[in-house]
C-alpha cells in the first residue's frame, strides 16, 4: 500500500482526490493536513459524506508526514505550494503539487502572471510536468510533479498530434472554452454564481486567464516554436465538465478521416484518451465523473480549418483524477488503477 | 389598432409572438392559423396559459385573412412559407415571414443549403432582410419581411461595425456560439435533452449549420467582399439566450476604446443595442427576455485578436421580438412599442 | 393614463414591477423612488435591460411623489413600508404595498412572527387583503392593498373551495411547498446558492416560516374556524415558479369529479385561476412568467385524503402581477389588463 | 476476488453498478449479459467511459454464467428478474435483484400493482429485503436479495426509529417526496423531461406508485400494525438525489432532542445513515455520489408533528449502491468496501 497524505482539502481538488484515494485499492491514507489548521479537527465535520473514513485533519508537521507518507498531494493556492515543497523534497517524500507553482519553468513568467515572487526557484526545474500521455517516462521516476491545469490539459490534449504532424499553422491558434461552474474554483463559483443562476458568460477576456503561459509553454516545447495562443474561456451552468473549442488553420491540404488516424495513432494505448469516429463529437456528459479525454474533430473545407472538440471532467482528468494517474505512474501501478 | 394574424403557433416562435402581441397596446390579434389544421380549436387547449386571450385557431382561409388582417406573421418551417406568401401579397396582406424562406437573395443558394425548391422565386426580391439596425429604411415600406435568424442577428450586429471602419481581415474570421435549448427549435431540443440533461454539446461542426450563408449574405453585403466565416454553434443547459463569441484579426493597430467608440457610434439612437463600456460583458442573463442585444469587446493585444461577445434572447431580439419591432416600423410606431 | 410610482425597485419584486407597468397600456410610470437614494442615478445604471424606459431613480420626496402620482407600489422589505404608508395615504395617494406589514390583522401576531414594533397600527384595519379571486369588492373601493404573499397566494388559493363545501378536516392541514430560487428573495437566493448548485432542501422547518400566520389568517377567516397548518417550505433549482402540495383529510365521501366541480365553481368567471380536468395536474412550468394560478387534485380513496396541486409564478400571481391585478381593480380595469 | 457477473447494463441502475464494482478492490468483474443481447457487443461501444474495463456484453447463457460467477445482480425491468432467478439460484448462484419482482412478500399484491403473472412464487419467501440497518443478520446467509426500491429505502430508514419507540400515529403517515429525474428510471426521464426542462411536477398522484405496497409492507413489518401511507413522488430538475419530507402525528409528547436521540441510538454503528444535530437538516447535495442516507427531523410544536427529511442518492443508496453493500454484507465484508 501507498502511504498517502493530502495537504489542503476544502476545496474542489481536495474533495476529489478524497473521494478517489479512499476507493483505491493501492492507498492508505495516513494523514489529512491542513495548511492553517490549528486544532485537529474531524473530516466528518468538514465533509458528512466521508464519515466512514474516519480521519482527522491535522496541523502541519513535515517531520511527521515525512515518516508517515510516502506520497503527498498539495492541494493549495499558487503561492502556497512553493513554500512547502522544499521542506518535503528534502525529506525524500515525493510530491505531486495540483497549484501552478511548479508548472511553469520559466520562473520569470510565473511570477508576472501570478504576481507572487517564488521563494522555491531552485526546485522548478526538477519538476516533471503531469501530463501523462507527453510525458510518461519522466513521471515514472519523478519526485515532484507539477499537476497540469484544467484548460491547458483539455487543449494540449487536443492539439498535440496535429503538432506532431505538421500540417497546421502555430501563429493562429484560437481556443474557445466552456467550463462547469467548478472549474473556477470554489470561491469563484460562489461568486459568479451567487446572483446570476443560470447563466453563460465569457471570463478573463483577451488574453489575461493564467492558463495561457502553460499552454503555450506546452506547445512550443512539442512544436519547437514560440507559440502563443487566442484562449477565452467561458462559464456555462453545469457542476463539472470542460469542453474546448479549438480552431486551427490548415497549412496543407488533409481529410477529417487522415487526421483522425493521426489522432488515434498518437494515442493508440493511451487508456484515458479516446479519439472518436468521423461525424462523432464528445459532449461533457460522456466525461463527466471520469478521467477521460474525448476528442472528436473535422476539417472546415469551406474556411480550411480544422475544428477540434475536446472535453474533460475538470475536477477529474483536470485536475485529481490526472493526479492519482500520475501516483499509479511513479509507483509503477496500471495507469487506470482506482480510476474509471 | 393593427389587424395582425399568426400563421403557426405550436413553436417556440409562435408562441413567443402570441405573449408579445397579446400585451401590444396598437395590436388586435384578429386570427390563429394553423396550417395543416382541419378543425376549429381554443387556443387555451393548446397554451393553458392563454385562456384569457379566448382565442380560436381556424384552418387557413387566406380570402378571409385578408379581409380580417392588415398584417399576417408566419411562424412556420423553411418550406412552407414561400408557399403562402404569394397569395397573401397579391391580395395586399403585409407580411412578416419568420422562416428562413425569403432570407438569402440567391435562391440556388437557399435550395442547396435547404435542399427544397423554391416556388416563390419571383417574392424574393421583393423581400427585405429585417434587421431594423441596418435596414430600417427599407423595412419601413415593406410588405415582406424576412425576418432574421437567431444566429445572423447576434453575429452581424457583432460584426457590423466592424466592417464599416475597415480595420478587420474579413477572410479569417471565427464565431464560436452558445445557445440555450429552444435555439434548436422545440423539436430538436427535445431530441437533445431527452437523454442528457445537464450537457453541452457542439453541433453542425465544420460550416454545415444553415445560418452560415445568412451571415455571409450579410457580412459581404456590408463589406462589398466575398465573406466566409467559420461559424460553431453549441447547445448549453439554459431555457432561453445565446452569447457568440467573435475572434477577428486586426488589419491595423486599434486600442479596444477606439473600437468601443466606433460601436457606441454605429448604434447611436438604436434603442435595442447596447454596447458595454471597456472591461465590462455581457452575459446571457442580461438580455433574457427582452428585445437587446448587448456587445462587450476587447482587444487582445498579445494576438492582435478583436474579441466581440454579443449576446441576444433567440427568441425575442433573435425572434419573435424582432418581428413585432419589424411590425412598429412598418406601422410608423416607435420601434419598442410593446417591447421590453 | 394611471400616474404610477415604485417605491424599492432593486429587488425581485421592483425589478419585476417595472418589467409588467412599462408594457401596461393604460399606466404611466412618473416615479421611481429609493428608500435611501441619496442621489439621482439613471434606471439603466441598475438594469441594462430598461435603458429604453429613459427613467431615473430618485430619493423619496413625498409631497413630490403626491403630486406626480395616482398609486404607488411599495416593493419594499417588511419594517419599512408602515414608517411610509400614513403619509402617502394622508395626501391621498392609493398604495400597494408588496411587503408583509399590513397583511396580518392582528397587530401582536405581525410583531411577534416579524419581531419589529408596528407603527403604523391604525392603518392596518383600512388594508385590504388583496387577493382578488376572494376580496374583489373590497379592492375596487380601497385606498390601501395588503398584497398577498407568495406560498398564501398559492395555498388559500388552493384550499378556499374546499372550506367553502365543507367536507374536509381543517384541524390536519399539511402543506409541502417547492419554490424556485427567486421565491426566497433576492439576497437569500444568493445566500442559498451560493455553494449549492444545483440542490433542493427544506427551509424553516417545523413552523417557522412568517407565511404561516398570514395562511392561517385567510384559512381562519374563510371557515369561521380557528385553523393552525404545518406548512414546509422547500427551495429546488428553478429561477420561479411554485408548487403546493396540499393534503386534507375528508370528512366525509366525496370523488375527484365532485371536488373538481366545487372548484370550477368556485372560480368560474376568476380569469386567472385555471382548475384542470380529472387525471390532469399542473406542473411549475404551465405558469412560469404568467399570472395564472392552475389547480389539480385528487382523491386518494386509501388514505381519504384530498391531494391538491396549486401552482403560481412566485414573482407574478405570488407578487408584482397580483399587484398590478389589484392595481387594475381598484381603477375600474379589466383585471387581466396588461397581464398575461 | 468475488466474481460478479451483471445482467441489464443499460439502465441507469446498471451503469452506476459498472461504475461502482469496476472500482471495487475485491471484485471481478467475470461477465456482462444482454437479456436480449443476440450477439457479442464491446462494453465500450454502449458506455465510451468504460473503455479501460474492456470488457464484452453477451447473450445470456446461464449455465457458463454459474460456472464464472459467484454473484449476479440483476439490473432488468420488473416481470423480467422472476424468469431468470429460479435457474440461478439452482445452479448456486447468489442473486442480487434490483428489481420489484421479490420484494413483496404477498405475491397477490405484486401481481395486482405490476400488473403481471408472478411465475417463480415458490422463491419469493427465500428473497431477503436487503435493507441492511434493518436485515443485517438475514442478508448475510441470504442466497437471493431483494434489493430495495429507492423511495421504499429513504421513507423506511426514515421512519423506523420512530415505530420503535412508538409515539407516532401509523394511521395518518403523509410523505411528500421530491427526486432528481434518473429516479423514475432512464425512459420516464426522457419523456418527463423532452419538453420541460425545467420543471417541477407531482406524478403518480394519491395512491398509485408502485412503490407503495413496498413502504406500506415494511413499515407494517416493523409496527406489527396494518400500515397505510399517503404518498405522492415529485419530479425536480436535478439529475440524482431524492429527498422525503415525512409528516407524523404524535401520539405522546417529546422534544427533537429526545427523537434525535432515539435515531442516533437506532442507527449507531450504521456506517452509511447519519442523523444530524438539533436545527440541522440535510439537503441532496449531502450525499450526492455517496450511499449515505441522511436524517433531520424536528417537532412542529404548534400542530404536534413530526417531520422528518430524509435523503438518499436515488441511484446509489437507493439502488446499486445498495446492492454493493449488500454484496459486501453476503460475502463478510466491512460494509463500506468499495463505498463511498
Amino acid at each position: 500500500m501507498i502511504r498517502v497524505g493530502i495537504v489542503g482539502i476544502t476545496g474542489y481538488t481536495g474533495e476529489e482526490l478524497l473521494k478517489i484515494l479512499s476507493l483505491h485499492p493501492r492507498v492508505k491514507i495516513t494523514g489529512l493536513y491542513g495548511r492553517s489548521t490549528s486544532s485537529q479537527r474531524l473530516l466528518k465535520d468538514i465533509y458528512p459524506d466521508f464519515e466512514n473514513l474516519n480521519l482527522i485533519v491535522e496541523s502541519l508537521d513535515i517531520d511527521k508526514i515525512s515518516k508517515n507518507c510516502d506520497l503527498v498531494f498539495l492541494a493549495l493556492p499558487h503561492g502556497a505550494a512553493f513554500q512547502l515543497v522544499p521542506n518535503f523534497i528534502n525529506k525524500g517524500v515525493k510530491i505531486i503539487d495540483l497549484s501552478a507553482d511548479f508548472r511553469l519553468k520559466d520562473v520569470s513568467t510565473y511570477e508576472q502572471w501570478y504576481k507572487v515572487n517564488h521563494t522555491a526557484k531552485d526546485f522548478v526545474p526538477k519538476a516533471v510536468y503531469g501530463l501523462s500521455e507527453i510525458n510518461f517516462e519522466n513521471i515514472k521516476t519523478a519526485s515532484l510533479i507539477a499537476n497540469p491545469g484544467c484548460y491547458p490539459t483539455s487543449i494540449t490534449l487536443g492539439i498535440a498530434p496535429s503538432i506532431k504532424e505538421n500540417f497546421v499553422d502555430l501563429n493562429n491558434i484560437t481556443i474557445d472554452s466552456k467550463s462547469g461552474i467548478s472549474g473556477a474554483g470554489r470561491k469563484s463559483a460562489q461568486e459568479y454564481f451567487k446572483n446570476e443562476y443560470p447563466n453563460c458568460k465569457a471570463y478573463e477576456i483577451a488574453g489575461t486567464h493564467r492558463h495561457i503561459p502553460e499552454i503555450e509553454q506546452e506547445l512550443s516545447g512539442l512544436s519547437g516554436e514560440s507559440v502563443v495562443v487566442s484562449f477565452t474561456p467561458h462559464i456555462i451552468p453545469v457542476e463539472r465538465g470542460m469542453l474546448s473549442t479549438i480552431y486551427l488553420n490548415l497549412k496543407r491540404s488533409v481529410t477529417s478521416n487522415e487526421v483522425l488516424n493521426y489522432y488515434k495513432d498518437f494515442y493508440k494505448n493511451k487508456v484515458f484518451i479516446k479519439v472518436f469516429n468521423d461525424g462523432d463529437f464528445p459532449s461533457i456528459k460522456d466525461v463527466v465523473n471520469t478521467n477521460y479525454c474525448c476528442i472528436g474533430l473535422k476539417i472546415d473545407v469551406r474556411t480550411n480549418k480544422l475544428i477540434i472538440i475536446s472535453v474533460i471532467d475538470n475536477l477529474v482528468k483536470g485536475a485529481s483524477g490526472q493526479a492519482v494517474e500520475n501516483m499509479n505512474i511513479m509507483f509503477d501501478l496500471k495507469e487506470s488503477t482506482g480510476l474509471i
